[in-house]
């Protein structure tokens, strides 16, 4: 019941896509407020029970809870039904997951590209997902019928789908999101490094390149752990161009320096905001 | 003529601060555009002339370019004149631009908060300054009459100013625009290296933190040649920091991965959007 989950929820409603949605979360605070807003129609605090007879069983906690998640609830998924998620990382993890559905249980993994810096229910809204991409990754016994469905979903909702292997998909997203995001802390921290008082000056490209910073740091603690071997290669490479940049300056280079930065530009400019 | 020259004269304009205002720059079709658009009353490729019994001058180019343009112009400048300039590095070169002045001309040199990654005459705007912070950094030689002259031309026009040395600016400064400016045209750079395919995934997080990658290569390169001490220094500490979270990672220290995640965090939950 986040920003993703519940707006799914919300989408999914608004388009009559279903009878009746259960919600399980850690806070009954959070589940009462979906169930005020009229995200959820019920919910438990127990997720067996919360998935207990349901078509559709949608993971949308952070990536690192998703296997004790499944081993919880496997026992009670009534046969045929559709287990999907929408975490940001896939890899090995879509495999493990595909590995612990039980007979009869097919699982699809998905990760809609619509989210943000911000996170709770608050947030949440039917329209999230209209116009955004929404990467659906097969994984080794994923069946025809199942992958339909949660495609169709998704279709219905006005995503633009994409279909790609778990390991480009993060070979892909360790490159255009969890590099920028680890990127942003890693800047904030360097400058209260310095000098913290600095950022009572933050201008408007500060705030930009910094809104990612504000991102829930268990969410991504998860996602990079996940994903540490393409991030740490992307890693690698983001301190070389830092160590390239710097050694420019140090000598002075100023006509390599602007070469750099005019590739960067001319790479940025070609990327529609 | 650009986004901060032209928006400066809009809004002294809008304010009726001036009878006339000279604009000169290299293209004149762009000045061309500047007097279509009443942003300017006259204009000359010359410097020199474009300065004749001005009032007062606003340096608006490249910071690499002002001690030669103040060069050029100097003998032509009245008594009496007080020349200013809007940029976004001070240290050194406002001493230097300060030596430069000659008799009976004073130099004020201002830093308005207010750029951004667009550039040119069609981003100009009367009302940009309005809210916005701009430092008046004190030289040497600083004279009272001049310095309240354009203090007072700033606060009429919106901006919240401050007061600060020189050096102080461009510590401040190099820590929360040109270390964040750098930092996005490396983090472009290094997408780009491991898979430029990967760039038209780009998702909002990803446009929001290289936004300022689509900022002027020429305009920044002079930024970070006249700051490159502090800046070096910001960079030396955000490679220590991406070091340190590819160390968590290599390690498998999550924990730690989560902790220093959550100071970025709190640093960045506390600066208004």
């Amino acid at each position: 019941m986040g920003l993703i989950g519940a707006s799914l929820a919300l989408a999914m409603k608004d388009r009559s896509l279903t009878s009746h949605i259960s919600g399980h979360g850690r806070s009954e605070d959070n589940l009462k407020k979906a169930m005020e807003r009229g995200v959820i129609d019920s919910y438990s605090l127990d997720p067996a029970r919360a998935c207990e007879g349901a078509d559709l069983v949608v993971l949308a906690t952070p990536v690192g809870t998703f296997k004790s998640l499944v081993k919880t609830i496997k026992g009670t998924l009534k046969k045929g039904a559709v287990v999907t998620d929408v975490g940001s990382v896939k890899g090995f993890l879509a495999h493990d997951l595909d590995d612990l559905m039980p007979e009869g249980v097919n699982y699809v993994a998905c990760h809609p590209i619509a989210g943000s810096e911000q996170s709770g229910i608050e947030t949440a809204r039917a329209d999230l997902f209209v116009g955004r991409r929404c990467v659906v990754t097969g994984t080794r016994n994923m069946d025809e019928e199942a992958f339909n469905k949660v495609w169709g979903l998704w279709s219905t909702l006005g995503s633009k789908l994409e279909l790609m292997t778990p390991e480009e998909h993060d070979h892909i997203f360790g490159l255009v999101s969890h590099l920028p995001h680890v990127a942003a802390y890693a800047i904030m921290n360097a400058i209260a490094d310095v000098d913290p008082g600095s950022l009572k000056y933050a201008g408007n490209g500060f705030k930009d390149i910094t809104r990612i910073a504000a991102s829930s740091p268990v969410i991504w603690r998860d996602i990079c752990a996940f994903n540490s071997e393409n991030l740490i290669k992307a890693l690698d490479m983001l301190k070389a161009n830092i160590e390239g940049l710097a050694t420019y300056l140090r000598e002075g280079d100023y006509e390599a320096l602007e070469q750099t930065f005019k590739r960067a530009f001319e790479l940025r400019k070609n990327i529609e905001d």
